[in-house]
């Protein structure tokens, strides 16, 4: 016998964040069907040079191998956008722009963790052969609409761009070769404190647990500088350019690269993407080895410890490592995994087991195709039923199937109803509340509380009112 | 530099063949939705163990091996069956019957071909847990509503039983052990002819190519029997119920069997399912080792090369490779592409190249804010609308774009019509009519055909109706 059992970091999704995951992923890619993005499906599995070469992916030890019975050496695919670059890369009739979305499974060996899965979905949308600024408008505009018709709650897109970074290191008179290395280290600023980063990005220092952390070897002046950028708080846009225009005030293309942010954000405001929830924040440093333009990443407000949850930037180097051609791009990934774990928590997403409304019960074997009937008729209504599967039997084991599925309505028919032409419809809430209120009553056993008769002929009219009026 | 490629058997889905198939299996979601199937989601990565062992894979060749960081023997799920049937001996508070849906990817490194691939999706439903025939017919059902809403054509449900298949063997005096063997044999009975099958049942034959075909060993009167039997033709169900109870009379058990099989017949009877689309078919013999009740296959009438498009059945040892326990299950799956390879072929579903109704060209660079103006206003009324990404530039190019990818409406706004607060509000097939009839003209150069002005004001009311004017 073999033992039924899934590798670490493997989960099964049941019914209830299936339905969440299914509405959150329908409702983005209505937003983005509207958007005119189109999909694009790729296969899970690639020649593992075609994913390991990709300079996105820091541990090349996440990926999960493939053979084919061939023996190829292939993998399963870590992210979205080495997909899209190898699909790019092998097109010769793409109608560029190609703005397309993809919503996949994405499989990454991360360390196991509480909350950490090794195989997530993600929904990823690009604008590809574009360097326009419309087109990083239409991202963030994106992002908002998204969580809007998510009704995620309030949250915060942050904003900012490699090329105010690029200023930054002028300003500083750091070697743009450093920049890497300064960056990685500004993106430990809130793990860490600033009083770390100062000391890695100067002599380096030995941490609590007696390792040496390296300096990067900047002289204190240029930190000083650096400290100035930093202390531009992610307030109103117009204000945070104004200030960055005042500090790089005589640095070289300072005018024209704030210019580019700025157009970004006079046509959010046109839009109506106003500061409340756009902001540019100077402090985000994320992936910028692999980023070119402009970054960005909304956090939940409610909910930071989840992170950013949807998150891009412009990327002008998607074809280069397989054509040695430049193809600008720009897009984002919504987590739609971490944005489910983030909702549920938040309680902002319903969790139920079943789609079903009704439960149709079976009392007598002899009345099975009435039953049957009647199952039909609800769903050729467009009411959500199920019948008892099984051999008539006690009606407090029907119920309580309802109760654990939480289906909020069920019929029950015996000869007696049948012979009036009627059936009894019980409100299973209306029910359990009214049997709490008779002490030590056995719930189960009362088919009484909560229940009305109702005309074979009226029953589709009734269930949909009373069904309205829970919505 | 890396060669951007997939490996065999693996394809990219742009975006004219995904729309289509998420309108499929949108479709098959409702309607499972409606018979309250509940979601499931299991990772595509099982232990090889857990799908290696299986009874249903005949070519455990077919695995995609997989190996994580922690070398496990892993491999890519082959169908959803057997990650169900893993799942449910897992669990211990399953609220039975379970029904669920999954529609995820599967591979399987079969030899590459035309048309056949090595992942494809496909949408199973299941019913755990019930002995019952009204789960049977709703499967049944649930087949044909699925491809009534997909208005996939006319098809046919043919549908029999292992039972019957074991009243045969009685009737023939065959063991019940030399079963699998005959059924084997009976399966090709459309590929290599009657004559060929009588042969192979008895004493075998040397075919075409010189290769010796070991009979299985029956004497010509079983054979005689099998025939009669054979001979049954899937018409009214009725009628085939009644010629096997003819056929069968004395049989052990044939009439508590086929009293089984009507009850199903007469359930789909009850609900409108009559032989015109679900008839009984005694010749499927269809997977047999594995199903132990009920099988039962869909094809579409006018495209029966692609086979069976839907399929399933009644296998009661779901568990009991992993708990020894017996659960009897009813289901089917629904080849989610093989039945969208049917559908393009028999152009029975719309391909789009975008979701996009409107183009909003930019002309003018001192416009752009009123160009995004305009696409979102268009975008929040609920009609999808794309911008130009890109530096304005000819009308020409732009309306290729339109052209190409079939966005039926295109809006071009100048100086002057900006300054009239007006549109131009072009139809971009209207325009290719009317310019296919000046001989000689460029379509592209002309901007006048098929066009109007219009209001901004009344632009999304105009485009509502035009839209809707083209359903």
């Amino acid at each position: 016998m073999v033992k039924p059992r899934l590798s670490r970091g493997l989960r099964d999704l049941r019914s209830d964040h299936m339905l969440a995951r299914q509405h959150l992923i329908d409702t983005a890619r209505k937003v983005y069907e509207l958007y005119g993005f189109a999909p694009l499906e790729t296969p899970a599995v690639e020649y593992l040079d075609v994913l390991s070469g990709s300079a996105g992916q820091e541990a090349q030890g996440q990926i999960f191998r493939v053979f084919n019975p061939e023996e190829e050496e292939l993998g399963l695919r870590f992210d979205l956008t080495v997909p899209l670059s190898r699909f790019v890369a092998q097109q010769k009739d793409l109608v560029l722009p190609f703005r397309r979305y993809q919503v996949s499974p994405v499989w990454r060996a991360d360390k196991p963790a509480p909350g950490r899965f090794r195989e997530f979905v993600q929904f990823d949308l690009d604008s590809v052969g574009t360097d326009s600024e419309v087109a990083d408008t239409e991202i963030i505009a994106g992002m908002c609409d998204t969580l809007d018709a998510l009704k995620a709650g309030p949250y915060k897109v942050r904003f900012s761009s490699r090329k105010i970074l690029n200023l930054l290191l002028r300003f500083s008179s750091i070697p743009e070769a450093a920049g890497a290395e300064v960056f990685r280290v500004l993106d430990k600023l809130d793990k860490i404190g600033a009083a770390k980063v100062r000391l890695e990005l100067t002599d380096g220092y030995v941490d609590e647990s007696g390792d040496t952390i390296t300096g990067v070897g900047l002289r204190s002046e240029q930190v000083d500088k650096i400290e100035q950028f930093l202390a531009i708080p992610a307030s109103d846009r117009d204000q945070v350019l104004e200030s960055l225009r005042g500090l790089f005030s005589g640095v070289e293309n300072a005018e024209e690269e704030l210019h580019a942010v700025g157009r970004i954000s006079s046509h959010l405001n046109a839009l109506g993407y106003k500061s409340d929830r756009v902001v540019i924040d100077v402090s985000i440093a994320r992936g910028l080895a692999y980023y070119t333009g402009p970054v960005f990443e909304a956090v939940l407000l409610d909910a930071p410890q989840f992170g950013s949850v949807f998150a891009g930037g412009r990327y002008d180097d998607l074809v280069t490592r397989f054509t040695g051609q430049r193809i600008p791009a720009t897009g984002a990934s919504l987590g739609v995994d971490r944005l489910l774990a983030a909702l549920v928590e938040l309680q902002r997403v319903p969790l139920r087991h079943t789609t079903s409304q009704v439960l149709v019960t079976a009392m007598d074997a002899s009345l099975m195709s009435e039953y049957l009937a009647i199952t039909y008729e609800l769903r050729r209504a467009g009411i959500p039923a199920e019948i008892h599967l099984g051999k008539p039997k006690k009606l407090g084991k029907q119920l309580q199937r309802a109760d654990r599925l939480a289906i909020p309505f069920v019929i029950i028919m015996g000869g007696d109803e049948a012979a009036r032409d009627a059936v009894t419809l019980k409100e299973m809430d209306v029910g359990r509340e009214k049997a709490a209120e008779v002490a030590g009553h056995d719930e189960w056993k009362s088919a009484r509380f909560g229940q009305q008769e109702v005309k074979r002929a009226d029953l589709v009219g009734t269930l949909t009112k009373l069904l309205a009026e829970r919505e």
